[in-house]
């Protein structure tokens, strides 16, 4: 799962970021966005919504994104 | 970027999730891991690598994987 800041939401570690790396020599940089990713394993894949919004995600302040790989079905 | 945690070190993020969710109600949740997702739009996507190296991964103990989207091009 991809767990991203909700646009218009102030993500303090991409300003953070965005502050730092001009400093380290990397110019042109805009618009950086924290977020989390998640990986795991489930035998139900229906469950993924629900886990985002009970546990990974604070739905108030983030969007996630369910991404499937149906690595070992 | 994708920043995950290298294969074998431990993951204490992960390890929180995948014991909290079975007490939520989800079943059968194996390896989960935590990560970090960092979006950004800059000139010279040549620059993402060494980014990584120098201040969004620990490279030590993170890979990192770099995707481009080429939005505004």
């Amino acid at each position: 799962m991809l767990i991203r800041p909700k646009a218009g939401i102030l993500d303090p570690q991409g300003v953070a970021v965005e502050r730092a790396l001009p400093a380290l020599g990397f110019a042109d940089v805009a618009n950086v966005r924290v977020g989390r990713l998640v990986e795991l394993e489930v035998e139900d894949a229906s469950q993924l919504q629900a886990m985002c919004e009970s546990l990974l995600a604070n739905p108030l302040v983030e969007d996630y994104e369910v991404q499937l790989l149906n690595g070992s079905g």
